[in-house]
């Protein structure tokens, strides 16, 4: 090392290779970097997984951004994959390594980034480990997932859990031309939706053939010689020859508290706007952080590789020598599910209730382009606003193509603390093919603007 | 009247018509409205007229959003088509009007409505008024332009000038199986984009089957018989069997000019925030008017059916006793060409300089959905910022679907003021079929935040 220093790294994907591939460019030359990684690559798309599952994307190596290989003839930096870090000692500042074979090592470090990501959650239910039980989080689950169905054909599958990837796996089991049934504890699929907007998008499910189950929990798993064979409800059996959990997840953040490192009330590594944690040389970022929320002004932990990359680019500038700041979140995702976009940002009626706020909602009814212009799709736009103020809270989309983009416009309006009336009178685009005179955004934020106050 | 105060409305589109319906919404019950209109419509999508000459609208009726019967009848708004107002007697608060009989009448109001609209550019050349040259501006004009290629199905179309309408109507002409020649007096298509960018829109142009003719000025059209067979450029002849101009418009104010209103530079009638003009009880709104710019901080005219609802929406409200105001514009604009979506909004370099900024730029070439997705197409977004202060100046995207709604998050990134840094940490959404991990519009922002200090 000769004097250079040294900056370990505790997971090798989006969030771990993002900071480190940064405090390579911004870095000193002789700093040394090495990322462990648990699992058998690194830098890949988790969010791919669905599509990977569905065939759109044909090949397990389409979702890899970087190799290790690449990491180290293009960043010098070396990575270690199938390692884990066991512990952390803050003090000697060393990390305890084990190998696949069982080799351990001290690693020592000038600078350590956390980004141990997130923990599926995964009910402790009679049968939970059968063989055809499947979590959708790494791409080994992906490629394993993939395998099963072409090894054993199965006709019918079972989500539990409507959030995000539960759906998007739904879809990839309809293209299969599987039964597919979802299995949901709350009223309405996407329970990050207000239950009004979840309806636009249980309907556009069933329409595709998904048989959905709401307030319906998993108790337990049948099986037939070790594999899966239906999902055990208070009520009935439901046959499975293919069962995905999507039941969220939360961050990874045991190696961080058992190092003594302070954990947030949401059970995240707690971080500054630098992502630096309570203790002076160790940053985190990505799932295993709670992040500021701009509207709440809350403490959240939003598993999302698009923070993970920011976020791991900030400590990356910073562990550099440079400055670079997370600005926080605002609730932002979208999905395409069973042709509707659906997105949503900011927060939804019980969010905003729970944050102590008293606001007003509208959601109305449009289309997508003129509405004389062949194509035009129905478009729901909801959004929320503080009483008096007439502050925007949040924004909800369901609908036809060009959906998922306007909640951008409302993400960006949100980050900048905007009132319904003047998104009401922003400058949008317009033209016949991508919106109608008064975009369905524009409109929605005149008629909640004329009762917010 | 009974004691009722009277509202006159000159020009019964976009602008006049929101005026009228929004006084009527929030004014006083015996409040009388009078619109007068020289055309035989109202409220007609004049941004629809290429695809109505195109064939993808079929009817011009689909383009009318509101005849003068619903006017009538849900608003109470008398309107009295085929109706020019001549003059405007500002202390007697009197319009003199003439139908297409030749019947005279003056008008009396309490309030007056100036929504006059633009002029098209028409070039006083030998030749511009033979038959078979048109230009796009009202709903007749697409309907004579239609009726023509329906009567003598010419083969080749010329369109002069390469702006919004031009190119619309390049592809309108297209879509008809013609071939299309457009001349544009500048180096690429679309002015209001810079070259590089107008660069890529030329491609698409030229892909798609247009010969595309740059600094090429039309100064004359043969005929023979009366009916246009060429147009006539410096240095050659280029055969047409229809023509049309695209050269753009200017505000209509020569009523309120000769009327003693306060004109801006611009050209357009100069209004306050809430569309007053230089005289107490006459407001204005539209395509006649000029606005403020958020971001150069200079008047402008800009027509587009957007503003003119907005602000037409704005002076109804107030004259209804209201308080409304109109917060400019930050010229965005958008169209979709031979298959390339495109948009912009802010300040183009030209325009920044004319503005007095220092300012860099950079244009990243990205895809619009995750780059492993299927359908994932290119995608051009140019950023300006700032020198120093690193302030976002303009945007522009050229490229696939979702391109045109990217120019929203410019556009509201714009209305903020927000610097390029803040964009790139935005919490913009991400899923594979709509963005990459980093959206196009996050790394551009980024990688001009690295230079604009």
């Amino acid at each position: 090392m000769n004097g250079g220093r040294r900056l370990v790294v505790i997971g090798g994907d989006a969030a771990g290779m993002s900071a480190a591939a940064q405090a390579r460019r911004v870095g000193p030359e002789d700093l040394e970097i090495l990322a462990v990684e648990r699992g058998s690559v690194t830098s890949y798309a988790a969010c791919g997984l669905p599509y990977l599952v569905a065939g759109i994307v044909p090949r397990p190596e389409d979702l890899i951004v970087r190799t290790p290989e690449t990491f180290e003839r293009d960043f010098a930096i070396q990575v270690r994959t199938r390692t884990e870090a066991t512990d952390i000692d803050l003090r000697a500042q060393r990390v305890h390594t084990v190998d696949a074979a069982g080799r351990e090592r001290e690693e020592p470090y000038d600078f350590l980034v956390i980004a141990t990501g997130a923990v599926p959650n995964r009910p402790d239910l009679p049968g939970s480990r059968a063989e055809g039980v499947f979590g959708v989080q790494t791409l080994d689950d992906g490629v394993r997932l993939r395998g099963y169905l072409e090894e054993h054909r199965p006709s019918r599958a079972v989500v539990v859990g409507a959030g995000y990837i539960g759906l998007e796996m739904a879809e990839a089991f309809l293209i299969h031309g599987m039964a597919v049934t979802v299995l949901e504890a709350g009223p309405e699929p996407m329970g990050t939706l207000d239950e009004d907007m979840g309806a636009l998008v249980r309907e556009g499910m069933v329409r595709a053939g998904v048989d959905f189950r709401p307030w319906t929990r998993a108790i337990g798993f049948e099986t037939d010689r070790g594999r899966v064979s239906a999902v055990v409800t208070e009520d009935a059996a439901h046959p499975a020859g293919v069962v995905v959990l999507g039941l969220g997840t939360r961050p990874d953040s045991a190696l961080a508290r058992s190092a003594g490192l302070r954990i947030g009330s949401t059970g995240g590594v707690a971080v500054d706007r630098r992502m630096r944690t309570s203790q002076e040389n160790v940053w985190a970022a990505g799932d295993c952080v709670e992040t500021f929320h701009r509207v709440s002004r809350a403490p959240v932990a939003i598993a999302l590789g698009t923070h993970a990359n920011k976020q791991g680019r900030v400590a990356g500038t910073n562990i550099g020598g440079g400055y670079a700041s997370f600005g926080g979140v605002v609730g932002t995702a979208v999905t395409k599910i069973c042709g509707l976009e659906v997105g949503r940002t900011g927060l939804n009626e019980a969010q905003a209730r729970a944050a102590g706020f008293e606001f007003e909602s509208v959601a109305v009814d449009s289309t997508t382009r003129a509405g004389y212009f062949p194509g035009a799709l129905p478009i729901t736009v909801k959004l929320l606003a503080e009483r008096r103020t007439g502050r925007l809270l949040g924004g909800q989309v369901v609908g036809g193509e060009g959906a998922a983009h306007r909640v951008d416009v409302l993400a960006t309006a949100l980050w900048n603390g905007m009132t319904v009336e003047e998104v009401a009178g922003m400058d949008l685009s317009y033209a016949p093919p991508f919106s109608p005179t008064w975009d369905p955004v524009l409109i929605t934020a005149r008629r909640l603007a004329e009762r917010a106050y």
